[in-house]
């Protein structure tokens, strides 16, 4: 969308490269769509197609979400190793929407994620773009793409925020992980994060330690109060100590039968087509208020505005005049 | 915008009659406006024709900003009875953003400004609409216009909330006003919400109180760091006691003195036009995102969508599609 920087590269090469699995080109196409390069168009083309050509549905999007302190990078850690040793392609998205830094994998992931650095089936990208061309919203949805076309089985998509940037991440993803530990106040906090609603499968993570099935009660009894229709999903509660690999391979048990849960009830399509449609209305409104508001140029918008000012017209009838040039 | 409900009015005898002063009319307007009344494009063409033909360049907008608990409303009060000696037509414009309730003056806000609910040259109105259409962003300049047209001399926008609306309500205002008070930690508060960067004028209220002075010199070596440009407006200080009415009239000395500084640099018509383009671009990407939103309908935004989840396009061919077609 925006032409800031030259950028040669053979698109379609990368494409077909990253399909095969190449965890460089996977990496180049990553960075091409967060730098908003003059090749997206042309990177979101060939993905396109690569996507349409997956004959299984396309990887399995895993939003996992939770207070700090609750081990949630030490739970994805656990999770991609299950994952490998099912032999399935994994893709881990670490979000953290606060943070100024972005592109490339921060050493901080690096590090936890040291035990998969080096797997050439797992790719493992940080992404801080808040506030970059309309932020998450904009970037994390291209990436997810790029790691789709790389044929990922499962996406782990991590946020390392706290707060709003949880139902964000949420939204984006097939089925929302959340997790919780004994003895840190959950309960309350969940509630009132609305992580109560997020919520697919619910992971008491610390379970050696006092106050788990605390928390279990806890949780089940608040799940309990919630109101839902005929024949939907009944999140499910698994207990684990992810720093050895206790329950985890009942958390990849639970996250399987909500897959199964979206594909026959409709609810995976219904999601795809609510997230692209997002996703396309996103990218048109970037794309609009970039063209409005090139600083370089004298715009229409400019011009309506003095307009504005003199009187001469309201901001409604300026409104649909701008609108009405779009197509132009 | 919407059609959600029938309305009839006479428009143009509406905006005729709030010119004149009428208060009935200009509450009439202001609710048309935030209903997004079907008759809102009327009342907005009206009201440019009204505000085109102000000879006196419109009113003076103030925004009012500061922590809870530094007077602002005794502050607000004080300023309004201080213009109305000076003979000023006074709106007052009170927001809280992050309140649900919407319409009408608050019970608190009719107490709280009782000393001026009965004065027909004193407009109140409280608005609270974050999230309804846009939000903020959308519904309360289109009130300014409200008030514009009815021959206000100063509009005081004051924001009941705090942090973030705080800046919004800046970019809307010609003069900001940040009041601080002794003994609230405000200096630290002050410098960490980016309030030095937004006030033209500061007032230390509750100056009779120990620590005023201290606040004064914090603030003015925290003012005298900021880099400003040669001829730049250099933010004033003043120490009230609203209460009591002590120092008020120094303050609106200080935003007479703004004022008179924009209107010669030419930063007064910058800023307006400023403003002109901000909302018709909010009025405008609401406008189709409604158009595109519209769940009674099923629009060409959701094809698109169909298209980009089974890969027959990408999501920025679809959006270059969705934009192609605004001005059909």
């Amino acid at each position: 969308m925006s032409t800031r920087r030259r950028s040669t590269a053979d698109v379609p090469g990368l494409v077909e490269k990253a399909r095969a699995g190449d965890a460089r080109s996977v990496a180049r196409l990553i960075s091409l769509v967060e730098d908003a390069s003059p090749l997206l168009r042309e990177v979101m083309a060939g993905l396109g197609k690569a996507a349409a050509e997956r004959t299984d549905g396309g990887a399995h999007i895993v939003g996992i979400t939770g207070s700090p302190g609750v081990g949630k990078s030490t739970s994805t850690n656990a999770l991609v190793g299950a994952l490998r040793k099912q032999g399935k392609r994994v893709g881990v998205l670490a979000v953290d929407p606060s943070s100024p830094f972005s592109g490339g994998a921060l050493l901080g992931d690096r590090i936890r994620m040291q035990d998969h650095a080096l797997d050439p089936e797992v790719y493992i990208r940080s992404m801080a773009s808040r506030g970059h061309l309309g932020g998450l919203s904009w970037a994390a949805p291209q990436a997810l793409r790029v790691l789709d076309a790389a044929g990922c089985d499962v996406i782990l998509v991590e946020t390392v925020g706290v707060g709003q940037s949880e139902v964000e991440i949420a939204s984006m993803a097939d089925t929302t992980l959340v997790l919780l530990a004994p003895g840190m106040g959950d309960g309350i906090q969940a509630a009132k994060a609305g992580i109560l609603e997020i919520g697919d499968v619910y992971v008491i993570n610390k379970a050696d330690r006092d106050g788990a099935d605390q928390v279990r009660r806890e949780l089940r009894s608040m799940l309990s109060l919630a109101e839902r229709p005929e024949g939907a999903w009944k999140p499910e509660i698994v207990k684990t100590v992810a720093m050895t690999g206790e329950g985890v391979d009942d958390v990849i048990a639970a996250l399987d039968a909500h897959l199964a849960h979206l594909r026959s009830s409709g609810q995976l399509e219904a999601r795809r087509l609510r997230r692209a449609r997002e996703e396309i209305e996103a990218i048109a409104v970037t794309s609009l208020r970039e063209r409005w508001g090139d600083v370089h140029a004298r715009t229409e918008l400019d011009d309506l505005a003095e307009q504005v000012v003199a009187g001469r017209t309201d901001p409604y009838a300026a409104a649909d005049e701008l609108l009405a040039g779009i197509g132009d």
